[in-house]
């Protein structure tokens, strides 16, 4: 295990960070124009019409709201960039103020891109999230500005590779898919290899192994992983596998995955895992208040929504024994 | 096997393109900065100086470039979308106009941007490349119109549904990674699995059987496979694993492979597969003329490249009858 000041900045600032707000939640940011706040959306409509700058609007606005009524409870967002890529350029800029914005309010960021290629194209992805960007032969700052991105390792470690490399110079993190949370990820990363476990644990082994050399003050690496709450079994057992990893844990709430699921993924003093939830914090308000919501009814709701998984977070690890 | 004609109007449109250009080729943008011609690039930073917007510029003069020296000679072209995200919206502005500028000469495109995740998200992706894009209750089309989309298969069926869904819908098609081009792919793809068969012989048993139901009149599906040229004896047992796949073959030209190496993954009449090269049709320029080319040269360059490639394949292929 190396220690570098550089190379685990983000492992340390993200442990700070959840030490700070006494949460490991991560606010999701998949905003859906079909899901958000009426009133809002009307209001976009009548200065901007139905267009696709118009939603990136939308979007950004209702991302805003909800970055300002979370931002003292948690401490990360992850928006998701496919649902600003469906928006055009006019999405992109919303993704990257977006991630401007969170920043601004004191939040990591984590941009959930799930990238990956072979190298060279690898670097080039890298660049646009972590820096620098060569700009007719002068190096400009990152598009896309983040303190993490998510990676997908099917490519191998010569894919993975530019993003480590980017992302120790940028002191920033990356999450690498192993163990994912949908229905049918089991298809692929399940299967059962010749000699002993599975796809998704010869994934975690490159993760520990790539991660070795970029360890920070905390014992956490930059190369965490992903790995999902709907398979709290593989979570115990990845956890143990990749020590040094951060755990990104998807599928709690609206997929199925409750605290006590995730509380395997976690080491003593509850660091070492973040949980993610989206839909059940962004759109908590229709529960509460229902499609006509007033702006400040949505933020209550999303902050509430944020504060109750929290809770709900804390005594699970209680019970277990980590906090 | 289930003949549709919109599902297979993708396979069915480039088998045509590939017969009228008597070629297989795809030219990929790989559009670098630093390796675009001196008087392009010093004529957009007279205009714009150095910022992402002006790199961004530069990339799509330089496509519209290659694009009028090829649009006879091929029949498809493959903009990698790493390039165009380094540069913010700028550069998904240039992305967006060259799939346009493109369409506008006669050729099909394909996105390479390696989609993958789980089906809510794989939807907002695939509404990005296909269409249609919900603009605040209005549908609105595509921001990156393309014919056809490169996918990751790791989250598995439930991640590629929705593409699949959406280029069903659109006649488009799309190509998932089955065993990539770079020199790490074998630490995940060849893995053997307890069963029979490799982690990548799993991904295409996944595509064949995703594609059954969505083959043209050709006897190809809207499902394709990407398999790199630099590991032939895949290549050949993959072509027979998944026979109703148009599979594209990268690694050829800079990455090693060589046109006998590309043969494996061809059929009768040298149809149903595709051969990419990037860099060494982008960038023949400097070897014949070096880096003060005119822009005539560059062009003049790029097209005896793609013919060279042409004739290269077609005797390879005549070879081993297919041709």
């Amino acid at each position: 295990m190396t220690v570098q000041q550089t190379a685990g900045a983000f492992a340390d600032r993200l442990c700070q960070a959840v030490e700070a707000r006494r949460s490991p939640v991560v606010v999701g940011l998949d905003p859906v124009p079909g899901r958000l706040p009426r009133r809002l959306v009307d209001a976009v409509r009548r200065e901007e019409g139905q267009s696709l700058k118009a939603a990136a609007l939308c979007i950004l606005r209702f991302n805003q709201l909800i970055i300002d009524a979370v931002a003292d409870v948690v401490p990360i967002v992850k928006p998701q960039i496919a649902f600003f890529e469906a928006y055009g350029p006019w999405g992109m800029e919303a993704y990257a103020e977006t991630l401007r914005y969170a920043a601004s309010r004191g939040l990591l960021t984590l941009a959930d891109a799930k990238r990956g290629d072979i190298g060279s194209t690898a670097a080039a992805y890298a660049a646009a999230f972590f820096g620098p960007v060569d700009a007719l032969g002068s190096p400009a700052a990152a598009p896309y500005p983040s303190d993490a991105l998510t990676v997908n390792p099917y490519f191998g470690s010569e894919g993975l590779a530019p993003f480590i490399t980017a992302a120790a110079r940028a002191g920033a993190g990356l999450f690498v898919l192993v163990k994912t949370s949908n229905a049918s990820a089991g298809e692929l990363q399940d299967r059962q290899l010749a000699g002993a476990g599975s796809v998704a644990d010869r994934v975690a082994e490159l993760v520990r192994d790539l991660g070795r050399d970029h360890v920070g003050r905390r014992g956490y690496s930059l190369v965490g992983a992903v790995v999902g709450a709907t398979y709290p079994q593989d979570l115990a057992r990845l956890r143990r596998a990749m020590p040094e990893a951060i755990i990104l844990i998807p599928g709690y709430g609206a997929q199925g995955g409750t605290a006590a699921d995730v509380t395997a993924g976690f080491a003593a003093g509850g660091l070492g895992a973040l949980v993610n939830a989206s839909r059940s914090i962004l759109y908590a308000y229709t529960e509460s208040y229902g499609p006509d919501a007033t702006l400040q009814q949505v933020a209550d709701a999303a902050r509430a929504a944020a504060c109750a998984m929290n809770s709900d977070l804390a005594q699970a690890l209680q019970r277990a024994g980590l906090l």
